[in-house]
Order: structure tokens, then C-alpha cells, then sequence
């Protein structure tokens, strides 16, 4: 059935990649170590469609846990849970590796207009805001509609007030927007700081138009003593928008009263199956632990660690595979990462040949971006006519992965992104909103498929795995 | 362009209705002051599609006003509101007639699970719940999947414990669930109550997944002091449901402190169109002004307001109708009709002959209801014929008018219902989300021509309209 679908697929012919695709099928058809990892990645994806270890993964840490702030008590119950659950799948060297970080915590947040047209707005604060008076500080508002309006203000038009900054990212498959308008986010605080603002406020960098602002943490300039800093939903953000509009003086009232804790513990889980060649290297994926606090972090990123392992898992129960697979669940990705700087640094020694990371939801995999050397493009080819099925193509763009193996990437190493499809994500992504609802089990399922896949094929892959560029 | 259209319609025949439909027509064209009000409703109509004065009302009061409650000074503000854009839209009469009424505002309100697995919920207080302490109430959760499960239960079963009712109202396009599940809201805290509960929580009477729970009244029994009562999120109910499943004794911290204001004044704001024939009788039509404290209202129900008298604005530039159309924009409609209650007091002695009511959001109108006297059979084929080009088919139950006019069609008063499409209603309704993206201009404008038709062939028509019974 299975296979009568890709036999379909490729007589209704695949536009460009097609030549490129037959020919990896013939390449591999004449070798039968590279057929046999093939058939074997096959079959596993195809019962993977079945998967239900991803969804138990997923349901039992949203459940079970909840929210998991990095550094907080939430996410120390986070990797107990994350430990119990790797053991009792199967997995060998089963651990903790912690390291300490700086935590921010989430206060009282309220925003009210107090004239002309007094009413509430939904706000949050974003990651490492500095805090208001407990009873809040109240300004005139100054909109911008671009954070290039914002940066040519000159200071006595932003001095002691409350910055608005309204842009308008759209969803996207790609989601690529989160990259375009993410220093509204990331550097507009801090912009608005050095010109004495009170406060600032922006539309959220998100799709959804549900009451529920976008978390998310901010990178503090050199130099720069934070300002209380949130986020309003985008009914909010246009609400502020078309009461500015009137053209009447606009005053709000903003409390925001997050505070900082010190340096806390945070950690990162990890885990392994066994490969049989020691000299071969190691294959390293996974996803992030912990979640911004306001969701229970269901798509971000419950689904990254529930795929990656649920494919590990599947691939172990296969036989031991030519290459180690080390599973890492990071800590503290959403702060800016201190567990991808602690794990590279602990590791950056061994011989890891390939990286691969999921955190962009558990919508369907539409898009398989290879970033191998030129040695490996056979590799990529079986692995591309393997996808082809499950109706992911191949991107022309290199792999990068993310936040937490990125620097891998950077580094020389090879990879593979599995790009899942982005339209929904920024409607959820850091609210309140991102719950396990949001994960549709079809589309988990083909996540797992295509991840099975994969690590079936690299894990096995006779040839060695090359860099992209010599070792440093 | 507008007629070939209808001709298109009427001549791919239109189903059960036809044989009707046509006869009205031929009784139509064959009186000529019929058909002359007919043509004047479709000129009316085809123009009402472009209207531009319900968005005008709905973006004004909802970002000048926003929220609204009952009672309080924002609802004070909207009237002053509603004054002033009802003067100026040029109607006559235009006034508030006041009364007193108990008012109740929400305080601060937070639910976490305690144990097995701690996490905060979200919560919103149920109108009329009663305050836990300050600090909130910690108790253990007992769950039922029913209202009748709950009513089954032994006292001992309840007493002290938190209750939680879940249940799964769904979207449909009438909105009938809303009247199936809504006794969970209205009555199961009274049930609560009586069996010694500390406080009940339940599943939002709602349909939208998102961290918004809804709002809404519940009727206090006789005898009865209400409890704590509040309404979760539908992810945070479907959470409460699963930590139950776990089969561990669950503890909730649960903290409303709402308060009760006392006798505050409310209001319903007049205006009318002064009609030729005072013998003829009056049009009433209308919506609420109050809102839900959470959203800024729009659909519920500043839609309402804004296309009646957007319909009512429109029949008025076309030259004085032979009846008197009557706008009324109800107060405190959402805390159970203390509005209409001193409305029909006061004016049950005049000669109202039709009532109409809009208060079901701005999606389009699938169906008219009417619900008039056998003798007016022909008035109620002239309004199907007018709105059939606008999609609408005419329905089989008669028409009931709502919340606020619905006591005037027991009386024996005819109507109409223009029911609107349901389906994303109960979504936003009575959550922080029924704000002023949710409403469509195109499917707005259809409510107004649909409702500026209707209007005009009922303030127009030569014959009497009777009651459909006899006056008490």
C-alpha cells in the first residue's frame, strides 16, 4: 500500500529534484549495503505512521508537568520527569549534565489606557524586562510603526514615555517573518532605553489574534539597565493603534514586576543508543526541555523532544545501528541558550559527525533541507527519496538546525533540517495558547516518520559522515 | 447586476420554499402598493451592501468605549456615547431611560493545581460568584463528566471539594448547544451550592481552544448563597480532565474575589424614526449596549447595535416610513435583562407591533425566522423574497426575538429572527477575545442589507400587522 503510494508519487513525475532523485534510487539499488539501510529506513518510517510514543511523550510532560521556565523548580521536575521516561524507554546512559544560569521571573503585568478612552490591555512582559513601581508608572505613549522610525527618533521625542512599537508579521510556511521582524523583539528595548524611554511596549511577533500577547526574551545592549519592556496581543496592539490614531494625547498606566533570582541550576538530559562502530561517530539530535511559562510549551517544544526520541526509540528497536545516537533534551533554550553553551563546551572534544534539531512545532514536515559535504551527496539523495513519500521535498537552502545545535552547524558539521510547516506556529508560539491541543496527531505522526527516516539512514550510512569544512 | 442576480437565483429554483416564494411575488406585482415597497427594499438593500455605518458604530464604541459592564461607569460612558453618534446620525427622540439594578465586578481570580502536578490554570469568575478568601481556597477536585452526574451525586461525595463539570458543547451554525449545555453554567453552581460544595469550577460554556475561558450569569437558586464559581479555559479543562484520569487525589487552589456593588443606575438608550401613520403602530428594534467586562464586546454585542440602526439610518434617508422604527440599545442584557425588564414595564401599554432583535454576532444571516399572524402571510413572503438573494432561506420554527424583545413575542407580538451563522460564535463570546478583529465587513454589510430590507417592507407595509395572539 505503502509502496504502491511512492511508486504513484514518482510516475506522476517530482519537477526538478526528479533526476537527481532516480539517480540516487539507482546508486543505491547498486549497492547493496546502501539498498539494505534503505529498505530498512523505509519500512521504519512506514510503521512509524503508527507512532505513539511521540504523542505519550508529549501528553505526559504537558500534563505531568506543565510549564518549565528555565532554572525554576518547574524545569528541575522537567528533566526528573525527562529521566524517568528515557530510562523506562530503553535508553543507555541516561544522565543530567547541569550548569548554573541566571533566572528572570514573571511578576503582576497590567496595562491600562487612562485616557482618553480608559480600558484594559493585555500585556506581558518580555524576557528580562526591567520592572515597574508595584503600583506601575504611568506616561504618554508614542507610537512607531517600524522599529526604523523608532531607531531616527530623535531622544526628546521618547524621553520619559512609553515607546509603542506596532509592525505586522504574517504567517508564513517558512515562518520566516519571525527572523525579519524579531529585533522589534530583541533590540527595540534596549533601543528605546538609550533614548530614556520610560517603557516600551510592541505588537507581539506573532500571528494569533487571540487575547494572548508572545512571550519571548530580548537581547540587553551593552551597557544598557533594562526597561520594564511587554508585549501586547494583537487585538491590543491594534486597539493602542486606532486610539493613537485619533490623534489625542495617550496615556497608560503599565505595572510590570518581574524580578531577578540569581543564579539558579538548569540542566541538560541526555541520552543514547548504542551504535556498534565507536569509530564512526557520534549522530546528535534533539530538542529543548524547558518552555516559556506562560503555555505548557506543547509545541514549543514538547513535540521536538517527543520526535527526535520516539525516532531514536524506533530506530534502537530495529538493531543496534553502525552509529551512537546521543539524544539531547536541552535546558534553557528560551532564554538565549546557556545549555547549547554549556553542552558544546563540555563536548565540542568528541567526534560528533552529525547534528539535527527539532523546534518549530509538530506540524507536517514539508521540507528537508541536507547540509552534508560533497562526499556525502549520495547520503543526501537516499535520504531525500525516502522523504519523498511522506510529501517533503528538498529545499535549496543548507541546513542550519537551531538554537541549540546550531553552532554545530557553524562549526563544520554536517546536517539535516527537517522543516516542519510554520503557517500555525507564530499564532501559539510563547503564549499562553501553546498547549497540547495545538498538536494535531496525524501530523506528529508523519514528524516521527520522517525523523525514523532519517536516523535510520545516518545512523547507518556505510560511508563516513564527513564535515563540510576541515576541523578547526 | 444586482437583479440578474436574484433572477439567477429565483431561477435555479430555490427548493420547498418556491412554490411560496413565487405566489408572493405574483400577490406582489399584482398590488400595487406592494410591490412598490418591494422594489423600495431591494434599492435599499443593494445599496445597504456597501454600508459603511454599522463599521463606523462597532470600530467606534468598541476602541472609544471597550469593555462595558453592566452598571458601572463604562457602561455610564457608552450611553454618553451612544447619545451623541445616535444624535448625529440624525434619528429623533433620542434619549436614556434609566433604571437601578445590583451590580457585581470581578476581582482577582487564579486557579493552580496544587497536586499531584502543580501548574496554574486559567480561570474566570462566573456572574453572581460568590469570593473565596483573599488568599484563595485550597480543597480537593472532584470531577463529573455531566451536570446530571453532578445532580446525582450523594452530598458526601461534594461536600468540602471543589467541583468540576466538564462537558462538550460544540460549534454549530444555529448555536443550539448554547442552549443544551447552558444549564452548567446557569444552574450547576446552585446544585454546587446545596450539597455543601466549597466551589465549582467548570468547562467554559464556549467552543473556541484557546486560554480565554468565557464568562456569563448563572441564576442563584432560591435559598441559595452562591459559592465560588468559575469558569476554566477549554485546554486548561481538557488539562483538569487528564490530571483526573491520572486516578491521584487532585488538590486546587482556587482565588475570585469578586464583590458586590450594591443598586447602581443602568440604562437603555432610545432613538427613533418618526413614521408617517401614528395609527400604524411601532417597529422595536435593537441589541444591548452593556458588554462582558473581559472583551471590548463587539460581537456581543456592539454588532447589534450597529446594524439595527445602521438598518434603521438607512430606511430613514430613503424618505419617513409609514411607521415609527424604534431603536433601543439595551442595557445590562448580560447579567440577566434588568434592562428589558424596566423597558417592558414601562412601554407595555404602547403599540408595538413588530419586534427584532440582533444580538448573535456579524457572521452572515443563513436564515429568517418570521413570526407573524396567518393574516400578515404575505408581509412574511416579501421579506423572504427580498432576502433570498442574500443567501437567506426562510426557516421552519417561528420567530422568538432574544434576551431582550423575546418577552414582547410571548405577549403575542410578531417578529422576526435574522439568525446569523453561528459556527465561530461561541468561540470568542463572553472571552477576552470578542474583540473588533472577529467582526468581517463583508459579512457585516449583509447583516445591514439584510436587516435595512426587512426594515423597510415591515415600517412600509400598507396592511395592518396584527399580533399573533390576541392582546392579554
Amino acid at each position: 500500500m505503502r509502496r504502491r503510494r511512492i511508486v504513484t508519487r514518482l510516475g506522476s513525475g517530482y519537477g526538478p529534484g526528479m533526476k537527481k532523485l532516480v539517480l540516487a534510487a539507482v546508486v543505491a539499488l547498486s549497492f547493496p549495503a546502501f539498498a539494505q539501510t534503505s529498505n530498512q529506513a523505509e519500512r521504519l518510517r512506514d510503521s512509524a505512521l503508527n507512532d505513539e510514543i511521540a504523542w505519550d511523550i508529549v501528553e505526559g510532560l504537558t500534563t505531568e508537568v506543565g510549564p518549565r521556565p528555565a532554572g525554576t523548580e518547574a524545569e528541575a521536575r522537567a528533566r526528573d520527569w525527562a529521566l524517568a521516561r528515557l530510562k523506562a524507554l530503553g535508553f543507555a546512559n541516561v544522565h543530567v549534565e547541569t550548569y548554573d544560569m541566571p533566572v528572570w521571573v514573571r511578576g503582576e503585568e497590567r496595562a491600562e489606557i487612562v485616557a482618553p478612552f480608559p480600558q484594559r490591555l493585555v500585556v506581558t512582559a518580555l524576557g528580562k524586562s526591567g520592572a515597574t513601581p508595584a503600583g506601575g508608572l504611568t506616561a504618554e505613549v508614542v507610537g512607531f510603526d517600524t522599529l526604523a522610525e523608532l531607531e531616527a527618533a530623535p531622544d526628546a521625542a521618547v524621553k520619559g514615555r512609553i515607546v509603542f512599537v506596532s509592525h505586522g508579521m504574517t504567517a508564513t510556511q517558512d515562518g520566516s517573518q519571525y527572523s525579519y521582524y524579531g529585533p522589534v523583539r530583541r533590540t527595540a528595548p534596549s533601543i528605546a532605553a538609550r533614548k530614556g524611554a520610560a517603557a516600551i511596549v510592541i505588537r507581539s511577533l506573532g500571528t494569533g489574534y487571540h487575547r494572548n500577547p508572545h512571550a519571548g526574551t530580548q537581547t540587553v545592549a551593552a551597557g544598557v539597565t533594562p526597561i520594564p519592556a511587554g508585549a501586547l496581543s494583537l487585538p491590543d496592539s491594534d486597539q493602542l493603534q486606532r486610539i493613537l490614531k485619533r490623534g489625542k494625547k495617550v496615556t497608560m498606566r503599565l505595572t510590570l514586576t518581574p524580578r531577578n533570582l540569581g543564579l539558579r541550576q538548569s540542566g541538560n538530559v541526555v541520552a543514547e543508543v548504542r551504535g556498534s562502530d565507536p569509530q564512526a561517530g557520534i549522530v546528535l539530535v534533539g530538542g529543548h526541555l524547558d518552555s516559556w511559562d506562560l503555555g505548557t510549551g506543547a509545541i514549543d517544544d514538547a513535540a521536538g523532544v517527543a520526535i527526535t526520541a520516539a525516532a531514536a526509540k524506533r530506530v534502537m528497536a530495529a538493531g543496534r545501528p553502525r552509529r551512537t545516537i546521543r539524544i539531547v533534551w536541552f535546558g534553557a533554550e528560551e532564554v538565549g541558550g546557556p545549555g547549547s553553551d554549556a553542552y558544546l563546551a563540555a563536548h565540542k572534544g568528541e567526534k560528533i559527525v552529525f547534528v539535527s534539531e527539532s523546534d518549530f512545532g509538530a506540524d507536517r514536515i514539508w521540507q528537508m533541507k541536507p547540509g552534508f559535504a560533497a562526499a556525502n551527496s549520495a547520503l543526501a539523495g537516499r535520504i531525500e527519496a525516502a522523504l519523498a513519500p511522506l510529501g517533503i521535498g528538498r529545499g535549496t537552502d543548507p541546513a542550519e538546525a537551531g538554537a541549540d545545535l546550531g553552532d554545530w552547524v557553524k562549526a563544520g558539521v554536517a546536517a539535516v533540517d527537517l522543516q516542519q510547516d510554520g503557517t500555525r506556529y507564530f499564532d501559539w508560539h510563547h503564549t499562553p495558547d501553546d498547549t497540547l491541543d495545538k498538536i494535531d496527531p496525524g501530523q506528529l505522526r508523519q514528524n516521527v516518520a520522517a525523523w525514523t527516516a532519517m536516523l535510520s539512514l545516518v545512523a547507518n550510512a556505510p560511508e563516513e559522515i564527513e564535515r563540510k569544512t576541515p576541523a578547526p
